[in-house]
């Protein structure tokens, strides 16, 4: 599949290399809609968070907006009323630019701000405006600046993740996305940034990608520390008609699938990491109390580090989804290690402990299935090992 | 300090080799009361937890206490009904022999259990009925039994962690504990007894008991595994008159003081920490606010591994604090890392980076101080730094 012919039409892109980071990568993106559209967006939960946080949530649902201005490299975070002029800068310069190239007035309200890379350092507002006008003269309106794009907005990425698509019944989605699992650096900052030429309502972009977001990025962990700039961005062409309720089903459907994707590619995008461990739980009181124990397994650095080492130690498991806060029976508790039962019913198996460490050693993929009982309550998670080269690559990262 | 000469009166101990531990050193430990005595326990939240410790609630806090049982090498948890029927048969072992050495009758109901060990394995009952024999047969009331008791209750520890104390006024306490931070089998399962001679009565105990264990084992966190068999007991005689309200603060004083001790030790003995990190929270809405974000802190592999690597990474700090659910404003945040203050009121400060990373890296322990306003909360918090020899240790533990 050519992505070039799909990306969807009415937008456009660039990336490019500023100086913001010292290794001379690209760290300067922009996408911008032809005409005004729709834009929805989820962002980090942290109290701690950057300038562009608070920007973009007074300005999203909205069904005006014009353009993204992403930086990598510096997160803007913990910079004081500085960081917070910076930000409004980068809008205000982008607004200012396009208004120029498009002889119509666009304001900075209608300009979204991403940044990622180190925490409490400032920008260096030469170079980003800098990067802003020679992104303004370089826009192309498809593959080859997504792609431009793609690689402008990563930080310790191994490369771009992007993911697109194209219905039969003709709307296409095109999304790219930023964020390495083992080597954290701030926090591994996941930027999500969603193209698609299906019509919406603000609030249906709003609840369409509310339920992708929660069914994928959030939904994976590495070290649990929600960064101060997460976001994801959902652009769409706005809906003239109430949405089609069948076709609005297969957006979603789509739109799920394709954050699932892009989700998975997280968590094992860094040296560190040897495995991707998917965890299900099955069986538990509620969807929440699902959810908390996948989170409390998925967490676990027990758990992590004994997936790393290929050591069946099932009782890590079983214990961290006791200490979570769910309820449930040890009893009508079973567990499987990829596929064999190490757990049935409150006892433990008589499985073999040699074949169940080849399983995990000579497997890329861990698959954790924890039933606890009867109940309805459902989930999936991802998350990765917790390794050697993890440690290493942490334990130096800003000096 | 002699520990002999200072251990309470009207205790007995003893601790042997029985053949749990593969290793053949000592697992099996008996403390005995030599006339009935309160005794009060704090234990482990988790859900999945051993047959002891429900033995054990059941019966804390009691004014007829006559012994505690400890095994080490296997928790027998996550052992289902076969685990329960070898946890009262301990109990009633003792009881039996007790009744015999003591001519009295002794009730199984007299005799508390603990364990500590590799979990979902049956124990191995021959080994545990012929290490109780034993026991029964060499308690000594004083240090050579303290001893040798407080050896045998170890898994991976360096060493025997006790501490013992004679107060001006007259009491003394002494008190046994296990648990070693960085290798965590079993989820570094945390053992403590504590005997006094300070007369009190089971409830007024049980909440002296909580006061300690509330202001340090509470505030200790390796990984934030809560063991499947945590506990901490305090045995006391019976109280015949109410408490003086000075003594027994006092009492409280030196208790918690003993405890803080031996919790401070736990972070660090194993071989993968290299450093004691001592957060502390100054200034949160209240006391709850603080606790959350000193956990928040203490259990972030990022702030873990910068440590580990010397490295300044202060943000990392800041925004742990950000996502735990406290609620507080940036702009009125600082933070101290080893008094050098690297944000101040919501800003960076201009440090000295190189030496703010030599300090972490020449001192064994290392010093968090956040203030996040004005307001009364405050908490502190002990936690170790995650090492390359953490994860090797980790990785392959039951295989």
């Amino acid at each position: 599949m050519d992505e070039r012919n799909i990306v969807p039409q009415g937008f456009r892109f660039a990336g490019v290399a500023c100086g913001i980071k010292p290794s001379g990568l690209p760290d300067l993106a922009l996408v911008v809609a032809e005409s005004p559209i729709v834009a929805a967006g989820v962002y980090t939960q942290n109290l701690v968070h950057a300038a562009s946080i608070d920007w973009n949530r007074a300005i999203t649902p909205t069904d005006s907006l014009r353009a993204i201005v992403i930086n990598s490299g510096n997160a803007n975070a913990c910079t004081g009323a500085r960081g917070v002029a910076d930000n409004a800068e980068m809008a205000s310069r982008v607004a200012g630019g396009l208004s120029a190239h498009l002889s119509e007035r666009v304001t900075r309200e209608q300009v979204l701000v991403l940044s990622t890379g180190v925490i409490g350092q400032h920008l260096p507002m030469d170079r980003v405006r800098q990067g802003i006008d020679q992104c303004l003269g370089c826009l192309e309106p498809s593959g080859a600046g997504f792609a431009a794009a793609s690689r402008a907005i990563l930080t310790t990425d191994h490369g771009p993740k992007t993911a697109v698509m194209r219905h039969e019944s003709g709307f296409s989605i095109a999304a790219m996305c930023k964020g390495a699992g083992m080597i954290g650096p701030n926090m591994a900052t996941m930027l999500g940034i969603i193209t698609t030429d299906f019509p919406l309502a603000p609030d249906v972009a709003d609840a369409t990608l509310r339920q992708a977001v929660n069914r994928s990025f959030n939904r994976i962990s590495v070290e649990g520390h929600t960064s101060t700039n997460d976001a994801v961005l959902l652009l769409a062409p706005r809906a003239k008609t109430g949405p089609d309720r069948e076709q609005l089903a297969n957006f979603q459907a789509e739109l799920n699938r394709l954050c699932i994707d892009l989700a998975q590619r997280i968590p094992t995008d860094g040296e560190g990491a040897q495995h991707l461990i998917h965890i299900r739980i099955q069986g538990a009181r509620d969807e929440a109390d699902a959810e908390r124990m996948a989170r409390a397994i998925a967490l676990s650095n027990l758990v992590k580090t004994a997936v790393a080492g290929g050591d069946p130690n099932w009782g890590r498991i079983v214990s961290a989804a006791g200490y979570c806060g769910a309820q449930f029976s040890v009893a009508e508790t079973s567990l499987r290690l990829n596929g064999i039962e190490v757990f049935r019913e409150g006892q433990p198996t008589d499985f073999d402990r040699k074949q169940a460490s080849l399983s995990i050693k000579q497997n890329r993929l861990t698959e954790i299935l924890l039933t606890v009982g009867k109940g309805a309550g459902s989930t999936e998670h991802w998350t990765s090992d917790l390794t050697v080269e993890y440690v290493k690559l942490n334990a130096e990262y800003t000096t």
